[in-house]
């Protein structure tokens, strides 16, 4: 029955890639934080890995163990109605086997996507897409022999290591995105890809849903939606503005002695029955 | 040689409230919420068990085991170089025997001060005074077994439970209050009274450390250290002032398409460099 209600979400979360509007994404890192984004009346709620990560102690990048961090999805998860997507990194050890088994806890505490990133070598180069290519169809495969279809957010990190020359860039993640895409990703995610010209480029050449990691300074969701993207997340920058605004209520408290910085927080009853309201 | 350490924070974090201003805690949620505050001079550290509580899913008023909590309250402790003292709300299992074990495992996940509550039976009226005693007493002597003198906040949910009859509220916490610095609490906690004039009596009356849960309406900083106020805390209030700037973010976005609400976010590197310092 479980497998049942995430193969639906996981078909749910499929469709939204291919809608007439670009399916909007704000990371969250725990269930309080998911409320909140489902209560706002998101479709579907997706983690930040590095959200996640810090908010245990850890830096970002595969630091955090992918235990500890299939733990806080799951807690997510079981709290959430809408479908659940979560940033998995590089997929916390190399080997396709080992994503693959990956895959298969990432269904047992029910998510129903996830970003998947070609990712970076202890020297900073990019990896082999070829090992990337073997992830994907690992994925793939754990989610067709149980019964729930992943989304797979395909991610490139060719922006950001090639970032001397952007049109080396370009030339390589789309040869990376076009080979994840033929591989089975279902959107392909072309991170530090935000100006309009670049994201132009991607949609046409690739022919497929485009995810972008979006915040001040990208183009504003109306454009994005005339350039054909499909997806649309905003990364580690909630939790980011979540703790600039617990800093200025610690130097407006420290400072000025005020707490003007606390009007408008959400009231104790109101956050205690939105949690309450999904405690089964 | 932890044990060292400990005693000597405990003894700091009991100084700070004899100081010649008032002890001022943010209280925090996760290793970051904790990092974000400690970065910003704060010379303690306190957690919100709410704002912990429902990060993980649950209600407030222990839901969450006493187990989960620690574990949170240890993380944090092991990031900070500053005491940390833990919301134990009323100590997860009612005999003092239990809140004896508790003191020990917070001592051991290294804290070095908690917060304990007399609190309300399933009816919801305030529980014997005798019982909060008998806890605090536990707590004493649990730290002077250890040779970790635990920095007792307690308090009384007495404003909170008879809030028709102020006057009964004021007396009732004056005769708890006075029955639990003389069990040996180091701070005493009327939460939920705010208004100037029953802060002065309580300071006058009580005549040691009072500590007052503050945010907008309450006196500034400055009146409470006028009205001889020992310590000012904040609750769940940034919590929940943090999840409202991410319920902003996510109006912001789907209804006008643009990210303003995330201009002053701490940037990914910051973050990252906070965590990684403490990153042992």
């Amino acid at each position: 029955v479980i497998g049942e209600h995430s193969r639906v979400a996981a078909e749910l979360l499929r469709r939204l890639h291919r809608g007439p509007r670009p399916l909007l994404l704000v990371n969250v890192w725990d269930v309080a934080s998911a409320l909140v984004i489902e209560r706002a009346d998101f479709p579907a709620i997706a983690t930040s890995s590095s959200a996640i990560a810090t908010s245990l102690g850890y830096p970002d990048g595969e630091v955090i163990s992918a235990t500890e961090m299939l733990d806080v999805v799951g807690r997510i998860a079981s709290r959430l109605q809408v479908p659940l997507t979560a940033d998995m990194e590089a997929g916390y050890g190399g080997s396709a086997e080992a994503v693959s088994q990956l895959a298969s806890r990432l269904i047992e505490v029910g998510a129903v996507g996830l970003n998947l990133e070609d990712g970076t070598d202890p020297d900073g180069r990019l990896v082999d897409p070829e090992a990337a290519v073997a992830n994907i169809e690992a994925v793939r495969e754990a989610g067709a022999s149980l019964g729930v279809p992943l989304v797979i957010n395909a991610r490139t990190d060719a922006f950001l290591v090639l970032t001397d020359d952007p049109r080396e860039a370009l030339s390589e993640a789309l040869s990376r995105l076009a080979r994840y895409r033929d591989a089975g990703a279902d959107c392909l995610f072309p991170i530090g890809a935000r100006d309009a010209a670049t994201i132009k480029v991607l949609v046409a050449e690739l022919g497929f849903p485009i995810n972008i990691l979006a915040g001040p300074g990208a183009p504003t969701i109306g454009e994005l939606e005339d350039l054909g993207v499909a997806r649309v997340s905003l990364g580690g920058g909630p939790h980011r503005a979540a703790l600039a605004t617990l800093e200025r209520i610690a130097e407006e408290l420290r400072y000025a002695g005020a707490y003007d910085s606390l009007v408008g927080a959400l009231t104790h009853a109101d956050l205690d029955e939105l949690v309450s309201r999904s405690w089964r």
